[in-house]
């Protein structure tokens, strides 16, 4: 970056929508997908904030000192020794992310805040200290971790510390989203979880989850169509979203790998093989099955998002 | 085999012992190792059983009808419609495995049966066929999976079918078996398992599960120093292990990557960097560090055994 000295520097950032879980790996497995909000920054000497969204969830966006983009960038400047040099900024964000479904909305304006601002203080932090960061702001790695690496990533939380591991898969997956045309809150889906599972729950999850990532390494399909399944969470958050097990069914009907509550939901994500070219059709399939249950729903068609976060000056 | 029509046919069957668990893995990973039980098959026409085992817990095998290898040698032959051809056999064996300490003895019988009578009668059945068989008898196929296809092996148990994902880690890893002098009943290990865990348990184990197959399949060692712990049965069996946390301490402490319960125990196992050239002082500090629990144990110093079960025509 070449304006250091100048008062306004400006970068822009991509952040890809991201999908926890997958089912199987609850709390732990997650993904990018080829769904972006942006970012445009431009940060200020003075102490002023000029805020303003395009795009999904528009009208929910605060605009003052409580927006969580901000909230974020903020953090990391102060991180950085340079809460002096930077106390303002204005954020121009355009959002395809559908906000509260599932799709980790709330993960990429922390992740562009932190990005944002690591790129216009030159990089002192790595991606691993980023998610670091994000990690203490969102309270869990689930979104935030693929959102800064991209692909598919399995993380790990210490006490203080999280572990990501990000791997881009040997099969090339389409990712068919259904989106319920209401919000989900992420504290209410929690809230239906019990304390407390049987141990064969566990362990059919761990089994799951290991070979879900040990087929998606070494690409090998035959291995996917249990891979995805749980028994941990969302038997119970079935309810929350009518005609979830249906539309699960659609879909494999139609000829997905696997099925999965997209984090918290009520987005549901199917897998299937880029190779077959049934995505189309499982698309229509899941939108249909939701109307039977009188819910109107989108769907998106998505790639895995292979490189994370992006920031470049502008 | 051209010994067809002969009234004796031989074979000779080679078998791992196995660990099952891996720590975070409970009831769903395994490798096999570089310790072996060998068998000796001579198939007869009539109906007669001479059965000699030499090696580790010679007297405590069974030489009648009850022996588990002769009687899964026949539920194969029965499988294989030739039960009228083959009523008896000759069973020679040389067993290296340690019996009741964790290390798959009893698969690695189950298993040489299926093998050595699968290949007698021209090897009719599959490994995906042999691992049905074998979790029929075994119960789970957490000690026969590995036994059978070698390396490492993640298993997803279903109703009706188990599906076995074998691979070998990136990383070249040396396995340090700490075998003490007393033997623990499998059975008794389960009993000492909850019914409920909690689900930030379930989460702890299902993380590192899936970060384990990743960081072995993808060879990032960094990745492994969290990945074989365990929250949800290696707590409970502690009691059963006397010095078993303080032995793992030491393992870790010596440069250890991880540390397990082998199976249901009372083995311990502790895995290394083959490159670090320090599994002789990991099993010493194991040794040792029983030694102060007033346990006596041995040491095998181990690699991953790369083929699982082998027959061969004598």
């Amino acid at each position: 970056m070449d304006n250091e000295t100048s008062s306004a520097k400006k970068v822009k950032v991509k952040v890809p929508g991201t999908s926890a879980n997958c089912g199987s790996g609850f709390d732990c497995l997650g993904l990018a997908a080829t769904i972006y909000n942006e970012f445009e920054f431009t940060f200020l000497e003075e102490k002023r904030l000029d805020i303003s969204a395009t795009g999904e969830g528009t009208e929910l966006i605060p605009t003052d000192e409580k927006n969580i983009v901000w909230q974020s960038a903020r953090l990391l400047i102060e991180r950085a020794g340079e809460g002096d040099k930077i106390k303002g900024a204005e954020i121009r964000m355009v959002n395809h992310v559908p906000m509260s479904r599932g799709l980790g909305s709330s993960a990429a304006a922390i992740v562009a805040g932190l990005v944002g601002a690591n790129a216009v203080v030159e990089n002192p932090f790595s991606r691993q200290d980023i998610l670091k960061f994000a990690t203490e702001i969102e309270g869990h790695p689930d979104n935030v971790a693929p959102a800064i690496f991209g692909g598919f990533t399995v993380s790990v939380a210490e006490k203080n510390q999280v572990h990501t591991f990000s791997f881009l898969p040997k099969i090339k997956l389409k990712l068919i989203v259904a989106v319920p045309d209401f919000p989900l809150s992420t504290k209410m889906a929690r809230q239906v979880l019990p304390q407390s599972i049987p141990l064969q729950d566990a362990v059919f999850n761990i089994s799951r989850a290991s070979m879900l990532v040990a087929a998606l390494i070494e690409g090998k399909e035959k291995f996917l169509s249990c891979a995805f399944d749980d028994a941990i969470h969302q038997p119970y958050r079935t309810k929350l979203v009518p005609g979830m097990q249906e539309v699960f069914a659609a879909a494999k009907k139609s000829g997905a790998l696997g099925v999965a509550l997209s984090g918290a939901g009520p987005c549901l994500i199917a897998f299937s093989a880029a190779s077959k070219k049934i995505e189309s059709d499982i698309a229509s399939e899941m939108v249909q099955t939701f109307k039977r249950f009188n819910v109107q729903a989108g769907a998106l068609i998505l790639d895995l998002d292979t490189h994370g976060a992006v920031a470049e000056p502008v």
